[in-house]
């Protein structure tokens, strides 16, 4: 019997992480950098307007009001994406729309609404100004540099990319990024019993969902999902499968079922004939059998068959697996303390029990959704969280908080 | 100036939800249910194994151990996918795969670790098998009904469809959802000043970002983005993007800057040419600028160009609008208390600061990202969550609990 931690230090020591290929931004989104990005300028580049209004000498409003405006001249417009070619003299202002560069001599903006010119959108410039407000010098300015400086490491190789990231190299004019191609795992369950939804159902027979669950979470992982289907419980039709993976070009094989005890199971023996794999006891449940090996080169991985199993095996397991084989340099699962309400059981395992939140003002409240057995696919359906339930620990007493990772 | 909570109201009261469309389970994650899908048999269908084994009358082997291990008849074998067609006679026994059915007779399974037929993988069926344990009546049988019994609501209309809904699906023999359209958002910037990447920068003007932000984030949203571009500060131009909006079939429009109180802010006018727009001064910092309306009929709303105001205006109003139009019955925003590790000082209105989440082990703590301009898309990048502050609300001492909204 060996530990969750064990087993996924051993498990993630072991995958490739896959290499790198250039992309648009368009197609960035979700993409981990394979290289770090640096500013190759000041942000903003340079002082400029936070606010349409009027760019000014602060020394010229100094203690303007309402009821004390100052006027000064109109002395040129300044629209986004011009800048000035003059300086401001004293005495003088002129109009300036957001993101404008600042014009020398002038060290801070007046907002439209603090002048009488607000309110006339598309007007001619006016040639005088009245100023009923001053912020005071900066007020309205951003000044250069003040978000980064040119030379500044603004995103580590690693960083998977959300809108934000792309929209910043867009910021910094970067058309193309380099990243880690998306790791490729080949899916593919066994076993006799299982029928495709669609085709009329046989006594006996249950429709295979495994391949579904596995499918949808290697993509929210970030990887790229290969449904092989489902083999027969033959030794031929398992390495098939294999070679199948093999021939898609996957970085990873995974597969559910066929690797317990049973006589029917001949992936082991499929995956040995070409490969080596070692079932590991994890002190867990559900999701106890996993096994890892690899064949012709290509690591496998087999998930126990149970729905329940599947997926708890998943996000133990394949979730930080692929993230990493992603290039993600340090990836960390989101983890929300909470309130169980219920009294936990446990049998000394590390346990994985599924969980609604009920969200109040101050705090997480988890109960369990029904009864937590493996082959409850429906429960997995209903949970919202993962309650983990540290290894060494039988009882939680209802109230105690409790680690729960969101789904 | 109204309430974020009232302009939420209207906004979400005043969008359409998109029609419905058939997709297949391989298209569907993500998908949003337009009718709930009901269980249309038990399941378990029949009394089941948990595990590979041996069925038996439980009376036959009361009391057996290793030391006192109890003889049973083998009478047959039950691969998964079949099922006995004879009653198990007392004194005897069956094979019994994971997922085959009980047969008659038998009510519990001892698992093939506690027989003497442990580690004969494939191997030919034994005429007699001992016995080494018993968990009692009903150990490892999975009953019919457990789960969920014909005819129960399983999923109702308005769920968001994850991994785990669509295996359920698949569970049933559902081959084909009938789910909502993906809301077609039709994104747009306007700006002289703007640039695409990839360009070479000119004096003044800056690159655009907003819309690789917001066309990330409408897909993260469960709708489909159209990028149009960025208009020039024409009337024309913009009227053209309007026009594309319409011709591109899009549910919404969604346009960052050209909303403010600028000279050269040509949205409003070409909005109201044909439609109608208000302009909301709402209670909360970044983007307190928000304007809605309609344009021929199709929704408008304009958020502000900055990039920080831009996305907390996002994250606030349009993602609710999003899952709203895309057919989600309630959906919840997922709020988790943490310890602000900063003095916060706000000026009253709602805001929504950007911060980092230090994890620890019993909560987490978070520390602003630095400087809160709503042009430092920069501190955006580095954000984790948002730190929602509340309207009224001017400081908050540091080691306070807080609400934040990851991101």
């Amino acid at each position: 019997m060996i530990s969750v931690q064990e087993a996924l230090d051993t498990l993630l020591a072991s995958l490739p992480v896959t290499p790198s290929e250039e992309v648009t931004l368009a197609e960035a989104n979700g993409r981990v950098l394979a290289e770090p990005i640096l500013a190759p300028f000041d942000s903003p580049r340079f002082d400029n307007s936070s606010m349409d209004g009027f760019a000014v000498r602060s020394d010229d409003v100094h203690g303007a009001s309402r009821q004390k405006s100052k006027s000064l001249l109109v002395a040129g417009d300044i629209p986004a994406g011009k800048s000035a070619s003059t300086t401001l003299q004293p005495g003088h202002t002129m109009r300036i729309m957001t993101g404008a560069a600042m014009p020398a001599g002038a060290d801070t903006v007046v907002p439209v609404e603090d002048t009488d010119a607000h309110g006339q959108t598309g007007a001619a410039l006016p040639a005088v100004v009245q100023i009923f407000a001053s912020g005071g010098a900066g007020a309205y300015v951003r000044p250069a540099g003040q978000d980064f400086k040119a030379g500044e490491p603004l995103l580590a190789a690693g960083t998977r990319l959300r809108p934000q990231e792309i929209a910043l190299c867009a910021m910094l004019g970067v058309a193309e990024l380099n990243v880690h191609r998306k790791p490729r795992v080949a899916v593919f369950s066994s076993g006799d019993e299982l029928l495709p939804p669609g085709e009329k159902l046989q006594p006996g027979k249950i429709y295979e969902t495994n391949s579904f669950t596995l499918c949808g979470l290697v993509e929210s992982a970030g990887g790229e999902a290969i449904l092989l289907g489902t083999a027969k419980d033959t030794l031929a039709d398992v390495k098939a499968y294999l070679e199948g993976a093999l021939q898609a070009g996957a970085d990873l094989i995974l597969s559910t079922a066929g690797v317990s005890v049973g006589s029917y199971d001949f992936v082991r023996e499929a995956v040995e004939s070409e490969g080596r794999i070692d079932g590991w006891q994890v002190n867990m449940r559900p999701g106890r059998p996993f096994t890892f090996g690899e064949y012709r080169g290509l690591p496998f991985v087999g998930l126990p068959g149970n729905p329940a199993s599947a997926f708890v095996g998943f996000e133990v397991f394949l979730r930080p697996a692929l993230h990493k084989m992603g290039g993600v340099g340090a990836w960390q699962r989101r983890v929300v303390r909470a309130r169980v309400m219920d009294t936990v059981e446990s049998d000394g395992r590390e346990s994985y029990l599924r969980v609604l939140i009920n969200s109040h003002p101050r705090e997480w409240q988890v109960y369990l959704t029904g009864h937590q057995g493996s082959g409850n696919l429906y429960s997995l359906v209903q949970a919202q969280a993962l309650l983990q339930v540290p290894a060494g620990v039988k009882k939680i007493r209802a109230k105690s908080w409790v680690n729960v990772w969101p789904l």
